[in-house]
């Protein structure tokens, strides 16, 4: 048994190639939609994700295990079965005609890691576990991380039974239970089963959501944190209709002119908080519609609804652009004699992945001659997992197109390349034997 | 034959109370839609009122004659007909399920004063004449004024002929054609009916369209000018779509972030505009969508329509607003690599109303001891013919609930406050004798 060095791991990575264009071709086969694939969490193609895995890794003499939501755990047997394991994973759902690779890229590399491993005879110190993740995107039940925070211990049963999939109407616990699960035990389940007790890092690869790879050529990115968001998706402004001409100035209640004064002042702050050096933020709009069945040319303006969409990865600036929001929000309000209703708001803490780890990645990325860019990412399962206190890192694969779409698209040469980073990563931090 | 005093005429006005109530229930009973009142130009409901007011005009012995547009004009003669004439006016359209007396009521009101006239035994020096304007409301074909704009020669029959009726898509000629007009004549036509040499004031009561009076509990205003707009009702950013996490925000293209922007600016400038005295003044950004069928909370807006109104009763205003616009549309584009396409516009020059004849109805308002506001209000055939040169004045009354809707209300006895005030103005301008 020698230590592999960089080179014979990436020759052994690259020998599993077929391996991984396999897993990747049959999941797309059996889970093809009208147009891309279609994994809703607990439902059809997720489940065929599943089980397509269990086969593969059965067949590759690895050891599998199932927890109570149905998620499965493959794993390459360490030394020492008592050692805190390597998690490797990410999520096998995907939205609606989403593509084949968000999510089911970082399983496929986690297998392709344990069948590369096992075929060159190493035998880590420690036990290396890929976890193929369900449940992760907010589409199907209204929440994400689902399967993480199961994992975790961070679910409650009192939670999980509340939940409803959102084009079924069907609870998720019909929903688990039709996939053949025995949901009785879910209501005894308290602990999780993934702690900072037995596991000492989370791993996780998955493409890139955005073009900032594509577009500086770049193949791979270690990412520095995980950018939190409040989010307000059904925010309105309540005014009064007029007449454009004829209303009197001095007491118009002109919903508009107050949504795009909130927006362009917010936009003001965001633009300040940048100059003055708070990194990965964003602010987006995305949504503003006037009445159509009331609004017009000529006609004040009495109700605009819109989508308020600001992050960070830093709580400072969270906070500050709460405070500055609804300082904004009083201030118009009460000026422009209008009301605001911001509705339902969905929050995520932003998450500073592990420095550690992220050094052993650039350093990994380093050997394997990737080129490698940091950058802030959005959520993913990982932030689940840092915050229950596992070390984390993740690393991000270029692809084209952008993800949640079916056109998403990724170069097997740059999953590849990720996916050498990915073993050398497992096996230092499970320690060579 | 003896000069009426105040008193005595307001008396004779009263009087014929009922033949005004029956001029509005009459042509209610004929011209009712699902809910209002529906008057199309050349259409039923305003050939509906042309021919009630020729059988009542005829009625009461009063001259009456058509021109080529089937435009009514009702004359209770003068002694020297060779004088220029006093043209009371106002329309006979509405918009679609409209309310009875936006326009017909100055129609009415002028009848009342010529019926009140004649029974009285006065007769004036110069002609006084009640013009039925046709074509005044845009709804129909697409511009107002049609009807004014060619009684006082300007509207070409090359403009004309353009013409097609919204709902039917027939042309206007065709429409003018199956009220029993002959169009043939309209081809030779060239020279306006009225005229600065013929006419020697304007006078037309209107139903304020807006919430002034009402709120302020004043049954009239004498108008000081009517505001002037610029609008562009088909405007458009386009940007660049994108995903809110993950886009960069260094090169994102955000078209809503860039309308709040220009929406916001253009406010600031209208208030400073407002504080450093430009008068009755008007901003509306009655319709901004985002696009539905592409837009989302997570979702870099890359396309926001929307519309863009302001007006006042400046040159100097409006031009300051168009150096306004078109400075911000440039900044925010190049800084923001959005493009704004405006498209059409539609503008009309602010006008002042005749300041000898607003100081004449304000004196007679004062006789009859009517309660009078004085403000800015919005277009009317009035503009046409103030700009045609001849002298214009307006009296506006107040209403409820607002104009262009079916709920619009007037009280009758706010109404013949106004007639008062308009019959008096006649007779005064006309000369007694």
């Amino acid at each position: 048994m020698s230590v592999l060095d960089a080179h014979q791991l990436a020759e052994g990575v690259d020998k599993q190639r077929q391996l991984a264009e396999q897993l990747f071709q049959t999941l797309l086969d059996r889970t093809r939609d009208t147009e891309g694939v279609t994994r809703a969490g607990w439902g059809e193609g997720e489940q065929a994700a599943v089980e397509l895995l269990h086969d593969v890794a059965h067949s590759l003499g690895l050891e599998t295990s199932f927890d109570e939501l149905g998620q499965i755990y493959i794993t390459l047997p360490g030394r020492d079965r008592s050692e805190p394991q390597i998690l490797i994973g990410s999520h096998l759902d995907s939205i609606p005609r989403g593509g084949n690779f968000d999510g089911y890229a970082g399983v496929v590399a986690g297998v392709v890691s344990l069948a590369t491993l096992k075929e060159a005879g190493a035998v880590p110190q420690g036990d290396i576990t890929v976890m193929g993740i369900r449940g992760e995107e907010s589409v199907w039940y209204g929440i994400a991380y689902i399967g993480s925070r199961f994992a975790v211990g961070d679910l409650p049963f009192s939670e999980l039974e509340q939940l409803h999939r959102a084009d079924t109407r069907r609870s998720i616990i019909e929903h688990i239970s039709a996939c053949g699960y025995d949901t009785a035990k879910l209501q005894q389940e308290i602990k999780g089963r993934i702690s900072p007790e037995n596991t000492k890092a989370y791993l996780e690869l998955h493409i890139e959501q955005g073009p900032v790879l594509d577009e500086r050529e770049i193949p791979v990115a270690i990412p520095s944190a995980i950018r939190g968001n409040v989010r307000y998706p059904e925010a309105r402004c309540l005014g009064r209709y007029g007449h454009a001409s004829a209303a009197p100035i001095d007491n118009r209640q002109d919903a508009m002119l107050a949504v795009a004064e909130l927006i362009h002042r917010f936009d003001l702050f965001w633009q300040e908080q940048i100059a003055s050096g708070a990194p990965d933020t964003q602010l987006t709009v995305g949504r503003v519609h006037t009445d159509s069945d009331r609004d017009g040319m000529t006609i004040v303006a009495g109700e605009c609804r819109f989508t308020f969409n600001f992050g960070g990865t830093t709580s400072e600036f969270i906070a500050a652009g709460e405070a500055q929001l609804e300082s904004l929000v009083t201030e118009i309000a009460t000026r422009r004699n209008v009301k605001f209703e911001m509705e339902r708001r969905v929050s995520s803490e932003p998450v500073v992945l592990n420095e550690g780890l992220r050094s052993l990645l650039f350093e990994l990325a380093a050997d394997h001659q990737v080129p490698c860019h940091e950058m802030a990412t959005v959520g993913h399962d990982a932030a689940v997992f840092s915050k229950a206190d596992i070390p984390t890192a993740m690393i991000l694969v270029r692809n084209q197109n952008g993800s949640h779409n079916p056109e998403e698209a990724m170069r097997m040469v740059d999953f590849m390349q990720g996916t050498h980073i990915l073993t050398s990563a497992a096996l230092r931090l499970a320690g060579e034997t």
